[in-house]
């Protein structure tokens, strides 16, 4: 046990190598060395980390029988397994600190059901979250679950890491809309949490657990997810404000005054319309606002819905709204909405110095926040690209750097303290939805107490007594 | 250690019972016999009992650090403790299985803030959780987790049991309603899970762990609730199907073909109609057909609501419906639920020899659970009185005998197994919203596994390690 305690894990040795041949052919087990590189980094990238982590050996299982036959050769030998989903994380959760062996799940990609009776989808974990949209589309329904990596990500992280995105007012993160999940063990145990139940309190709720738990507890091989009606009709309001602090006030109003929920209230301050028009080479109106807000409405009635976006245009001018935009068709639609899924990538595209933070806070402080950003900005002399989930109180805010100095680190590493200490300070924590992982795990002490820290502690164990599976993340 | 095992907790001695007294004062602590007696109960009622569980003494904490100096005691000293809400329980979760303390929490009732700018409300334990919607009404919202007991049970119970009701369809069970919780864990330790946030990925989600865990982990001291808009108009459609089949295989249509989402799909077969109109001594149209749904739509708008009950209705009649009833008023709608919220008192009042269930299924495995019931009420000679949220697929099953017979306790066993194993063969599990508790322990084993119930006992151990935290419940 002393041999965990201080991360020495047993290596990849030939006869490993040769028991992970045979338990999944060997096509499915390599050592390529670009391979290795690859699988062993998330969009975090490479800036990040003080040293170079690697995997010994990447595997890619293509059913649940081969992981588990991996889980219970792991647990005998006590190697470090870290699993994997399409590698577009945000922490560091799928980044292999200790070595040992990467379990990718892009071959066990099925989707096994769609089921319009019981309004759920099957699927395995390494299906593109976008596919699950597609396939209950002609069923009239959808899976709301939709992070905005969604072209991309594997279903598997976005369970892992309770992944948010756009619709979280609406229809709730990840979690929220998962059913049930087939998972194995740390041990080789292969079990069901959840099902095709709408309701389950038989027991504690493992689903809802495992959630969030960025592969610490178990490894996910099949996923039930809701599927909920398709609505009709989508139109999207671009409704630019002078200030921030006043688009942010009207948020609340849009749920009390109105009460109407939209699908998405999203907003953008004006560096990241700035950063983005560069990027993609084209610009959305009132550019010189302080912000922009982005509304998404639903419905199954144009009629109905036209009065629905016409009460909430004129409530959002009555609160001081420069102007609003109505975009009720698909191509309209689409132009909002690559500006708004741009900015994480025109961040990364000009500033290779930077914080990229996920902090959430209560709504009505959202407004303080934003002032302390400013106020941190200035003070270090950086520039504030701030965006993100208004509606959840979730800002992704991004503290850059345009010229590389000397002392980039420290200054980075200062101002994302104060960012910390100002989210704490108004009761707000950590991540929204980009988790922790590697990247945020030396900060869980500023919001974590020690019961909590603990707790976190023992419930890993009580999962994962050898330590072996996903070794240094959350919490040491 | 061994001590706990065996079941053999310290006793409420003269020494403890002062220091009671000094952590919360002589008026908070009972040994009245009779309050004792209706303290040691929920409403699952004497006759499940094999033996006469009993509190040594009741306590009546009025804020977090009572319950914090209380469990530090009990910890110091190894005493069972029980926490209790308003004891409108259905699984014997409130019942001292080892005597020592009760903690009832009805003196600490105050709500803390309702804040309409975050959607929130703060709220102690003790609050009922009706009053919690009271509040809420004059900033046009509401809270949706909805128990039929909520003009009676109180919020610390629903978010221990996570219960369900009505509108889980719409808007989760009460886990889904709830973003933060003060707790005391068993050591005394007070932390809080979450906060006044929409999102949160900082560790692991102990929140939804809490919720449904049936106080076996931790003693909630504040709860903080999500709120949403209350809809400014409700229509409750009253449809008589001539078979349950014929009424459940509607349900899905409501949300895929209309593209509505209801706030509640619930259903009575027609037993359930007969004992409720001889219990309230009116009863509903067509009180021979085969089963009735009740389907509540909510809306803001009157005639968009109109379209969707005249769209519904007609896809109702396409369906094989006998009629549609609207009840759009507060009289009407209020005679309806009246009815449907009167059957498990009914129940109650007219069979003292019952087999009261909660499974829940697939929703569309119900009518093949139908069906099994009919069949085990006619092998067993006894009345199958169906109801429930059928657009969860929870149904209350009551398998009822009309005239006590001397094998009642091996009939009613006999045929509960038969239910179950049924429930375990079409993908079901069971309990959907009353919790396990004392009274479903023994039948974990058939809808969980050797690895799930390890983790449960695993888990409740990193909280209470001692296991003095409502002992006996859920699990050995």
């Amino acid at each position: 046990m002393s041999l965990i305690k201080d991360g020495k894990y047993s290596p990849v040795d030939s006869g490993v190598i040769g028991e992970l041949t045979e338990i999944m052919g060997s096509e499915n087990v390599s050592f390529d060395p670009d391979k290795i590189r690859v699988y062993s980094r998330d969009e975090v990238g490479g800036q990040f980390w003080e040293s170079d982590y690697l995997a010994e050996v990447v595997v890619f299982p293509r059913n649940t029988e081969q992981v588990s036959a991996l889980m219970r050769l792991a647990s005998r030998k006590v190697i470090a397994v870290t699993p994997r989903g399409a590698g577009t994380g945000l922490s560091g959760g799928a980044v292999p600190a200790f070595g040992g062996i990467v379990v990718s799940f892009e071959k066990m990609n099925r989707i096994l059901e769609c089921d319009p009776v019981n309004l759920t989808a099957t699927v395995e974990p390494g299906v593109i979250t976008a596919e699950i949209c597609r396939a209950a589309m002609p069923y009239g329904l959808q899976y709301a679950g939709d992070p905005c990596s969604g072209d991309a990500s594997f279903i598997g992280g976005n369970v892992a890491e309770n992944a948010g995105g756009n619709k979280v007012i609406k229809y709730g993160a990840t979690g929220a809309n998962v059913l049930g999940l087939e998972v194995v063990l740390p041990s080789g145990e292969v079990t069901w949490f959840g099902g095709k139940r709408r309701k389950d309190v038989t027991g504690l709720d493992l689903v809802h657990l495992v959630a969030g738990s960025e592969g610490i507890l178990c490894l996910i091989t099949k996923v039930i997810v809701k599927l909920v009606p398709l609505p009709s009709c989508i139109v999207d309001l671009l409704v630019p404000f002078s200030t921030m602090e006043e688009a942010i006030s009207f948020v609340p109003k849009i749920l009390t005054e109105s009460r109407i929920v939209p699908a998405s209230i999203e907003c953008m301050n004006k560096n990241s319309l700035k950063i983005v028009s560069r990027y993609i080479g084209s610009s959305l109106p009132f550019e010189e606002a302080g912000a922009h807000l982005i509304i998404q409405l639903e419905g199954n009635d144009p009629d109905s819905l036209a009065d629905d976006y016409e009460r909430l245009g004129q409530a959002c001018l009555s609160s001081g709204a420069l102007e609003v935009f109505v975009a009720d068709n698909r191509n309209s639609r689409d132009r909002l909405w690559k500006a708004r899924k741009s900015v994480a990538e025109a961040v990364m595209a000009f500033y290779t110095r930077y914080a990229k933070e996920d902090v959430v806070v209560p709504t009505s402080e959202v407004p303080e926040l934003m002032r302390e950003v400013d106020r941190i900005c200035e003070h270090y002399g950086l520039e504030g690209v701030n965006y993100g989930h208004v509606g959840d109180g979730n800002i992704h805010v991004n503290l850059l750097m345009e010229e590389d100095r000397p002392d980039w680190k420290s200054v980075i590493e200062s101002a994302r303290m104060e960012l910390y200490s100002v989210t704490a300070r108004l009761g707000g924590t950590l991540s929204g939805e980009h988790g922790i992982g590697l990247k945020r795990k030396k900060y869980m002490t500023i919001f974590l107490d020690e019961a909590q820290i603990g707790l976190i502690r023992r419930i890993k164990k009580a999962f994962d007594p050898l330590g072996i599976l996903n070794p240094g993340k959350i919490v040491d």
